[in-house]
C-alpha cells in the first residue's frame, strides 16, 4: 500500500514508518523537522543520539533493502505544495502524526500556545481540504490522545469506541465522505522496535525533558542516571499506556482495516493497560533502587481519578498487547544507562505551568552521579 | 461598562454596538471590514445601502451624543496590535462576533474553507491568549450557532443550556479562569432596531444572496420583489429563530450577568421561537401573495427534523421575546420594498454546495418585475 506518514521523523512517526516499510508498504515521510527544531529552542536533545533524517532513511535502505521517500513540507503553511505532493504520490493511506503533541509545551508561553493551535488546526484542516480538492480517496488515520476525553472517566460505562457522531462547525471530513480513523492513544512508553533496533543509526528518539518526556520513560531514565523519580502531586493520576511496539502494530491494523464508508469518523482507543502513576513509580523504584520525589503539580488536574477504558476493537482486529510485565522495562533501563552521559539534569523538571503563578520545583540534581 | 465589540460593523455587531452605546456603555468596535470585502469578492451588496463605518459612527454621535471608538484590526493575524489595543482600552466586557458565520460561504471553495477555519480558530484563540497574557479580566461573550449541536434534537430532553463541561485539547479559557458565555444563536431575522432606525445612514445591512442571506429575511425580500420564495428540499427543516431586536437585548443581558467564576464556560440558547421552514414560506406567501419554488437542497442535511430547544435562562434574566406574530414581518416587507431596485436576482440562488457534484438551481428570475 502507498502510505504517507505525516510527522514521520518523530517519536511515534519514525518507528511507524520503518515498521510499515518492513511490512512491504511504500512509505513516504512528510515532515518539517519541527520536533528537532523545538529541541533547539528548548536547548535539549533526545537522550538517544538520533541521526539526520536523510541518514536514517539511507541506513534503513541499506539494512532492509526498502526505500522510504521524504518530503520536507510544512502542512500548516504550504497548502499548494501539499496538493502537489498528494497528486504525485496518490497515497492509499495517510497516517497523521504531525500535530504538536506535548501539553506542557503548549502551555509554555504565548508563542507556544499560538503555535500549537495554529499548527494543529491548520495542518489537519489543510489535509482534509486537500483530500477533497484532489479527490484522492486515501483512508486517513489521525492520532489523538486519550486526554481529549478528560480523565476521571469511571464507573460502569467505559470510554466509548466505534463510529461516533462528531459535530464540527466547519467543512469537515464527514461531509465529504472521507474515511477517517481517529486513534485516541494512551501514553507511549518504550523506545525501540524490531526495526529501529537493527542499527544504532536507526535509533528512536527518547525524550526526558519536562515538556516532552512522558511519565514511564522519564522514571526509567531517572532511575538509570541516579535521579529521584519525579511524581507530580500525589501520583494518584490514572492513565492509559501503550508500548511503542504496539503503537506501530495498531497503525498497520488501522490502515489495513479502513472504515468502509465515510459517513462517520471511526474512533479506536489505542492503549493496552491502565496504571496509577504512583504505582508505576513504586514499581520502577523497587526494581531499580531509586528514590521517589513528590513535586508540585504544574497541571490543573484532579489529584486522583479512575479511568475505565476499553480496547476491544484493536483486540478484535488482532492486537496482541505488549505489557509492562513482559520485561520491556529492562530495555528502557538499558537505553537510559547507555546514554546517561548525554542527559542534562537541569532539563528534567517541568517548567511549563498550566496557569500563571503555579509552583514548579527546583532542580533536584544539578550534576549526575558517577556511573554506578 | 467599557465594551469591545469584535465584528462590530456586521449584521449583528452594528446594531449591538448602537444598542449598547445607547444604553450608556462605552463601546469600541474592532473590525477588519472583512464582511464588506466578502461582498466585493461575491460581487453582491447589502440590499440596504450601508454607509462606511466611520460615517456610521459619526452619524451615531450626531443623533445620540454618544461616541463609539473604532479600530481596524485583523484578530487572526495581528496579535501584537490586539494586545496593545486591549491594554489601552482595558475592556470590562468583550462581545465576539468576528467569526465568518455563513456555512454556505465556508463550503464555496478551497480558499473559503481554509479562510473560515483559519480566521475563526485563530481570531478566537488569539483573543483568549491575549486576555491571559495581559491579565485583563473582561467577561467574554462569544457568538455561536444552534447548528453546532446538529439539528434533529427532539424528544423529551431539550438542547442543554447552563454550565457545560467543554473539553478542548489545547490552552483554553477554562484553564485560565476566563469568564466566558457562549451564546448559541438561532437564525436572526429582521433588519432594524430602535437605534439603526434613527437615521437612514445608520441602517443595518440586509443580506439576500445565496451565501449570506438567511431564510426568513430571504422570503420577505423575495416576496417584496416578486421573486418566488425559494425552499430547499421539502422545507421540512425545523430551525430556531430570533429577531435582531432580541439579539441586541440578549447581548446586554449576557454582559450584565457575567459568569461569576471562570471554572466552566456558560452556554445560553439565544433564540425565541422554533418554526418549520415550509410553514414560514407559506405564512409569507399567504400574507404577501407570493409563489413558492422548491429547489434542490445544496446542503447535506436531513429533509425533516424536530427541534426541542429551550431559552429558559434568557427568559429568567428578563428577555421579553419579539415574535413573528407581532407585525414585524411588515418592517421586513417595507425595507425590501423600499430598496428593491438594488436587488440583483442572479445572486439569490445559492451556488455553494456541500459536496462536489450536488445540484443547484437555475436562476428563477433574471429581471425584476416592474414595481407593483
Amino acid at each position: 500500500m502507498r502510505v504517507m506518514v505525516l510527522g514521520g521523523d518523530g517519536f511515534c512517526g519514525w518507528p511507524t514508518s520503518l515498521y510499515l516499510s518492513d511490512r512491504g508498504h511504500e512509505v513516504t515521510i512528510i515532515d518539517n523537522l519541527s520536533r528537532r527544531k523545538i529541541d533547539v529552542e528548548l536547548e535539549v536533545e533526545s537522550l538517544t543520539p538520533i541521526r539526520p533524517v536523510s541518514e536514517r532513511i539511507h541506513v534503513w535502505e541499506e539494512v532492509s533493502g526498502h526505500a522510504i521517500g521524504f518530503v520536507n513540507l510544512d502542512l500548516a503553511t504550504e497548502y499548494d505544495r501539499l496538493v502537489a505532493v498528494l497528486e504525485e504520490i496518490r497515497p492509499e493511506a495517510i497516517v497523521h502524526f504531525a500535530e504538536q503533541r506535548a501539553a506542557p509545551y503548549s502551555m509554555r508561553n504565548t508563542h507556544t500556545k499560538r503555535y500549537t493551535v495554529d499548527n494543529n488546526v491548520r495542518a489537519t484542516h489543510n489535509l482534509l481540504t486537500a483530500l477533497v480538492a484532489t479527490g484522492i480517496d486515501a483512508s486517513l488515520v489521525h492520532l489523538g490522545t486519550m486526554g481529549v476525553y478528560g480523565y476521571g472517566w469511571s464507573g460502569s460505562a467505559p470510554i466509548p469506541e466505534g463510529y461516533l457522531t462528531v459535530k464540527v462547525p466547519t467543512p469537515d471530513g464527514k461531509n465529504d465522505g472521507l474515511r477517517i480513523t481517529d486513534l485516541h492513544q494512551g501514553i507511549v512508553w518504550g523506545t525501540q522496535t524490531d526495526q529501529t533496533g537493527r542499527d544504532e543509526r536507526l535509533i528512536n528518539r527518547f525524550d526526558y525533558d519536562g515538556d516532552y518526556g512522558t511519565v514511564l520513560n522519564r522514571f526509567l531514565m531517572q532511575a538509570a542516571i541516579g535521579h529521584p523519580l519525579t511524581v507530580h502531586g500525589t501520583g494518584g493520576q490514572t492513565r492509559a499506556f501503550i508500548h511503542i511496539r504496539d503503537t506501530v502494530r495498531c497503525i498497520e491494523i488501522a490502515i489495513n482495516n479502513p472504515p468502509v464508508s465515510g459517513d462517520k469518523p471511526r474512533v479506536l482507543n489505542q492503549m493496552t493497560e491502565v496504571h496509577r502513576v504512583l504505582d508505576l513509580a513504586k514499581m520502577v523504584a523497587d526494581a531499580m533502587q531509586a528514590d521517589i520525589a513528590y513535586l508540585p503539580n504544574p497541571r490543573r488536574e484532579a489529584e486522583e481519578n479512575d479511568l475505565n477504558v476499553r480496547n476491544d476493537q484493536f483486540l478484535a482486529l488482532g492486537l496482541k498487547p505488549t505489557t509492562l510485565s513482559e520485561g520491556l522495562l529492562e530495555e528502557g533501563r538499558q537505553v537510559a544507562a547507555r546514554y546517561r552521559d548525554r542527559a542534562d539534569p537541569s532539563k528534567i523538571v517541568c517548567r511549563s505551568v498550566w496557569r500563571a503563578g503555579m509552583e514548579t520545583a527546583e532542580d533536584l540534581v544539578t550534576e549526575l552521579p558517577a556511573q554506578a
